[in-house]
């Protein structure tokens, strides 16, 4: 029975009533469209949805303007290091040698990717969007706090999030500090404290990734299927996602473009098999579920798909369905590749960087690197690490890391030598070992998933970067477009490892820039 | 002890970070910067703020084109009306002479006004600002939905709300329809929905309602104190607001105004008196907690102040302060007692508004108004509506309403006999009696406080009204604008009395504009 209501002229059918239910909730929620629920007050009811505030820094955190600015300036040279490996599946393939295998899911990726590259052969160059976020933490290179520099935590190329909840809180911050909230004169400590707009940088993020989608997008062009006429974009996300409040305002910003955007989502794996479909030329095609006219899809977003747990049957099926569409694919399977720690480790390899970037470039960007180790059993360094990781004071300084993108599952100082020794050594080479950054702590307070938290504290600057590409155009790439997109900025309690924000660690923030 | 956070630039004393911790929470709530709580996923954490959707319609409810255009239309003329009515004390005073005698409310707010009035004799002319909202139900005049009308419900003055929420709202049903959510084709039911975006106007309600405030700042020019350099606006709030969604977003909007305007919420009545003060010139000086300079303030804006249990001795001393005080004030006392139902039922008598308005706008004011009778002893009127009021079966056509301002504490149809049975004959003076509005029902769902409902339901257009206007001016009144600032529109199950969105009954909705 379709929603059947008498004398209005609309209704739909059941089975979308509460996916209609879901939108709107998800609109509410990242559109302030709340009432606040107070003890005592109205909290006796009981409610559809519930929410909380992200995590947040009640003090904008100090991180010097200089490093900031460094951050910025070299984000394009970091996208581009990205995209050269991005179309290198040569070196790419050999830095993931181990990997591919005894890694399921380097091997199912790998997988994908060779079918989908053995079907495209000879076929004109395809475009591709980059999406990145390079993440650094403040390093104390002697340890007082007066030689501070950036240190890259890692690169990452899939599904990167963070930029609207960075935003907003990027917003708030400066919004407070214009009214004078973050003020004192003459506190009982004696100082007079002002907060100078000045100090806290602009965050433009949201509008910074939705001009990487609209150029991919504009680049696809009009639709090419006779039997469409409208192209969108189709943002592949997660069930059950409790983060929509990153997601979904990039979407209504997609849909607010003049002209607009359509902007649909899918969740992976069951709704893309369901919902998306290829012509005989491999033009992706969506098909919505409040009209049998199909749209063409243009660019493919992915905020899901980067977890082992996603790439069941269908999930692989899913994949790669949409890869081998000739839809600007975002990151496509060798970006997502590239995210891999393992590829972090070995670009430390001296000539690496150097072997994709000119060496100007290349110099700037290894600054920012600590030292990484492969965990190998045959290269020297792998056998450096691994004597490394047996010595309980010397692993002190160093993180264990899975050789796999995404934060978590790391392994930190102490309790590397007891980790190590459950693990069979055939698998160490599953890892990597990187140098532990020192940042300087400084007092703030946090408010977190946890609660308030009042002490030290350590950031994280994330920086986002778009970039537009063409492969296999003649005897290489061509760079259409390639911008630093944004930033977003994260604390922590220094003592805590865990940066996750969804767990309730880590708390969105603004630097507070200082000389 | 001040907060003391090692190394950090800032701090703010000890006493001001629950206030600041407050701020971050309410602007996080509306922007948007949350996580959704899931059950089974994250809702096992205690939460320092929860907040759930205000209640919404899920489908925009079908009202006729014509009628909400009248109602824009016809919004400058009711604006007009309610200026000349603020500046007509006389007349006011007579109509609210029994409330003046039994209502103690109306006695406390008469006589601030007596006193600044007084004071204020032979001054030039005061600058005023309104924010008005007119509501209106449908009124199906033959009973078979064929001659539709509008109907006043009544007319706000004071703190009117809802225009923060009506446009995100209002936003979202245009998202929605936009993506196709509302479309279906070949429903079960065998029809083909197309919901069109023409059909759903633009709410522009903030812009609508900041552009009113800052033309009154504007007025206001600047600073006059030879004491202070700058001007800001005071928003006069509540303690304990479920609602602030409402309210932030226009004060975030008149901070983001170029150049920014200034606006500091005080709590009424406690922080008003503590934080403000009276020049000799009577110019109203804030003094906010972040620095020993003081501000002047331009616009008072009251969104709280409306509940007699806020008269305590503080409060009448703070809404004295206030007006008598040179900053413009939204609204003066007179205005706010205009909008008492017994002014509405005044000027249902015939030559009341023709009193304030050119024939030609009376009528159409007026076409607007259902029946409504005093409940006094001595009118002719008056002692029909009480004879009414005694016969059970003719009062189901009314409604008994509080002579004073606000929604609530209504008595509808069957319940008046025994209602005012209890009430002794001495204060039925304090009611008027309204001929009921009779909405033509349509079905729709509502997402509720109180969860989902689905069944016929009724609504209510509220046109938001702005203008700025000069007292005392040679022997009259100078409209200096007079704007049309907007909508909110609210939809309730058809057999619920109340149209409380606080209170989980009513929901923000869209009308769907139907030929």
């Amino acid at each position: 029975m379709g929603q059947n209501l008498s004398d209005h002229p609309l209704a739909i059918p059941d089975n979308r009533l509460q996916i209609l239910i879901n939108q709107i909730k998800d609109y509410q929620i990242t559109h302030g469209s709340l009432i606040k629920l107070l003890p005592g007050v109205n909290n006796n009811e009981e409610s559809p949805v519930q929410s909380v505030p992200v995590g947040v820094a009640v003090f904008p955190t100090p991180w010097p303007r200089e490093l900031f600015e460094r951050a910025t300036e070299i984000q394009q040279a970091f996208n581009e290091l990205y995209i050269r490996i991005s179309e290198d599946p040569k070196w790419l393939g050999d830095v993931l040698v181990d990997l591919r295998r005894s890694d399921s899911f380097t091997q199912k990726l790998w997988r994908i990717w060779e079918a989908v590259s053995e079907e495209q052969k000879g076929e004109e160059g395809r475009t591709n969007l980059g999406i990145f976020r390079s993440d650094y933490m403040l390093h104390d290179r002697r340890g007082d706090g007066q030689e501070l520099d950036i240190r890259q935590v890692e690169f990452n190329t899939f599904s990167v999030a963070g930029g609207t909840h960075g935003n907003i809180v990027g917003n708030m911050h400066r919004h407070l500090c214009r009214t004078g909230a973050f003020d004192a004169e003459n506190t009982t400590a004696g100082k007079t404290n002002q907060c100078k707009l000045e100090n806290l940088p602009i965050n433009d993020t949201i509008k910074g990734i939705v001009a990487g989608l609209k150029a991919a997008h504009e680049a696809y062009g009009p639709a090419r299927s006779s039997d469409v006429s409208a192209t969108a974009m189709l943002m592949v996300v997660q069930p059950h996602n409790i983060n929509i409040c990153d997601e979904r305002p990039l979407e209504y910003a997609l849909w607010d473009q003049s002209p607009s955007i359509p902007c649909y989502r899918v969740v992976f794996s069951d709704e893309v098999l369901e919902r998306t479909s290829l012509t005989a030329d491999k033009l992706l095609l969506y098909h919505p579920p409040h009209t049998a006219q199909p749209v063409e899809i243009s660019v493919v977003y992915f905020r899901a798909g980067y977890d082992m747990h996603e790439y069941t049957d269908a999930g692989i099926k899913a994949r790669y369905l949409l890869d081998r569409s000739r839809a600007i694919i975002c990151p496509s399977i060798l970006s997502h590749l590239a995210t891999f720690k393992k590829v972090q480790q070995a670009l430390c390899v001296p000539g690496a960087v150097e072997r994709f970037l000119p060496d100007e470039k290349a110099r700037l960007v290894r600054a920012t690197f600590s030292a990484i180790l492969p965990m190998d059993e045959e290269s020297r360094l792998g056998q450096y690490a691994r004597e490394l990781t047996q010595d309980s004071v010397r692993a002190i300084d160093y993180i264990l890391k899975p050789s796999l993108e995404g934060g978590g599952h790391n392994v930190y100082g102490i309790d590397i030598v007891p980790f190590l020794a459950k693990v069979h050594k055939r698998r160490w080479a599953q890892y990597i070992l990187m140098e532990c950054i020192r940042p300087p702590k400084i007092d703030n307070i946090l408010l977190t998933g946890r609660g308030v938290y009042q002490g030290p504290v350590v950031s994280e600057l994330g920086m986002f970067g778009t970039c537009l590409w063409m492969s296999d155009v003649g005897d290489g790439v061509e760079i259409l477009r390639n911008e630093c997109a944004g930033w977003s900025f994260k604390t922590k309690a220094a003592d805590v490892d865990e940066m996750s924000v969804v767990k309730g660690y880590g708390c969105f923030d603004c630097p507070y820039l200082t000389v």
